[in-house]
């Protein structure tokens, strides 16, 4: 009943931690979707195209990875990891081991851009101008599509870098990003939670202080980048927005840090409606980068 | 011998301070020009359109203006200021009043994102894929073009009112901003360094240590700015920016808090090109607007 949906697509979900293919057209037209722990790059992205030979009808591939990974179509080093805190992943050829295995057009970008895409194509960013996608999890990482372009200028966002100011209570925790210490990703992420608590996110329950400060720093955050893009909305994503108790507390925050600056009625009236978690859940990556396929494919 | 450089397009930059007029049709097609200073709106808007009338052969007029000002186009008080911290200018219709004395397509968009699109079509940012825009003066505000359009989205870009930790030596001064205190643009405009250091930043020598604090808040914003737009080139205008001592503390400031995280040229290899000042110098705002006239015309 589904084959009036159009032509299928392969997307990649590369992550740190697992690897999730699929084949569909769309979120309600999945024909085959498989995941895998992430092991070292022959194994893990071997895995993968086995999984794509055993379902060869498919129009385009996208891929979403994890990184930094270099995404200037005009580099020699296009499609490859510049860098990993993954072990073994330094400099692996992504897009070329792919391209070596199946003659389809392929697109590649950040997981977060692609989850941004695949919020504005099927879920909670639906033909908005400005989305921006952030996950919260292992990693801090934000996307954006704007005008249904993903972003890119210089290469891609790295949101999760952006510094901002201490919380008071916070003085002491030196952060655990290892380029920058105290960036948004040394504070915020979930090892960072860890670290700063004792223990892990998942198990600290909601009245714990940390949840407080947890949403203190994202709200910060997300008021940054409201001031720099001006997204419609702000799609909160990853496995420490799981607890959904955050979500009110990181509205209450940017609405107090906006003060009233100006009568726009998504900040002081629709606030639960502007920041949000994905209307994809956990399928926003991996259907973005179904979205990606599709986009590569149709920009011929 | 300019009669080939096509049709000729009306611009207005509003500022809080002064209002600058032109005809032109690009920086190297200027028929008039005017400016003077912001007194009440009747007289201010009403010199503008005297001066428009002399000069009636037009195909379109650009606005960009002080604000904040509704932007969106669906509203009831579009093209008006929501609120101003200029006396009598509160709920100011500014595009309303233009409407009434000229017949021809009118765009009307913040003085940053203007200097931005002035940038992006004829100064340092041309045929970029994305183009941010700061200006560094009596406030700050920032604005951005990215794949050829203004930055909107929620509205526009307010960039001024980021957070970023504060620099330790400045523990003490609580930073002027009447809605945020120690936002951006309370710790690093003008009037902060005025506020601070008790003198206008103009009769501070470059040895002063305001410079190097200067720098430090104003890189703490673009590298948020670039982790967030991706911007492929940062431009700095505004009056504060005129000390050119400037440039290279900052430049030096965001490498170093980029920490050679991602071995990106444009950050590690090339900063220079990548944080610049206007290619239109002062002009970029008011040429800006010319750039929005005719984007406006073009669209039809």
């Amino acid at each position: 009943m589904n084959q009036s949906k159009g032509p299928r697509y392969a997307g990649i979900e590369a992550g740190g931690t697992k690897f999730v293919c699929m084949v569909a057209a769309g979120p309600d037209d999945v024909l085959a979707q498989t995941s895998f722990p992430t092991t070292c790059p022959k194994e893990t992205l071997g895995k993968a195209i086995a999984f794509f030979k055993a379902h060869q009808s498919f129009a385009g591939l996208g891929i979403a990875t994890f990184g930094p990974c270099d995404l200037d179509p005009q580099s020699p080093t296009y499609g490859r990891l510049f860098t990993s805190i993954k072990p073994g992943w330094k400099d692996a050829d992504i897009l070329g081991t792919f391209q070596k295995a199946f003659d389809v057009p392929m697109g590649i970008d950040t997981d977060v851009n692609a989850a941004a895409l695949g919020e504005f194509t099927w879920g909670a960013g639906q033909g908005l101008e400005a989305v921006l996608y952030l996950t919260v999890g292992t990693g801090i990482g934000g996307g954006g599509v704007v005008n249904g372009r993903m972003i890119h200028g210089l290469m891609h966002p790295e949101m999760g870098h952006i510094r901002v100011p201490r919380i008071s209570e916070d003085g002491s925790f030196a952060g655990i990003c290892p380029y920058h210490g105290d960036c948004l990703q040394g504070l915020a992420s979930g090892p960072a939670i860890k670290a700063r608590w004792g223990k892990p996110a998942d198990e600290l329950p909601p009245d714990h202080p940390a949840w407080q400060m947890e949403a203190s720093y994202l709200a910060l955050a997300v008021n940054n980048y409201i001031c720099t893009l001006s997204p419609n909305r702000v799609i909160l994503g990853g496995g420490v927005m799981h607890q959904k108790h955050l979500f009110p507390l990181i509205r209450a925050q940017v609405k107090k840090l906006f003060n009233e600056y100006i009568p726009w009625p998504a900040i002081l009236e629709r606030i639960d409606e502007t920041i949000v978690p994905p209307g994809l859940g956990d399928r926003a990556g991996v259907l973005g980068t179904i979205a990606l396929a599709r986009q590569t494919v149709e920009a011929g």
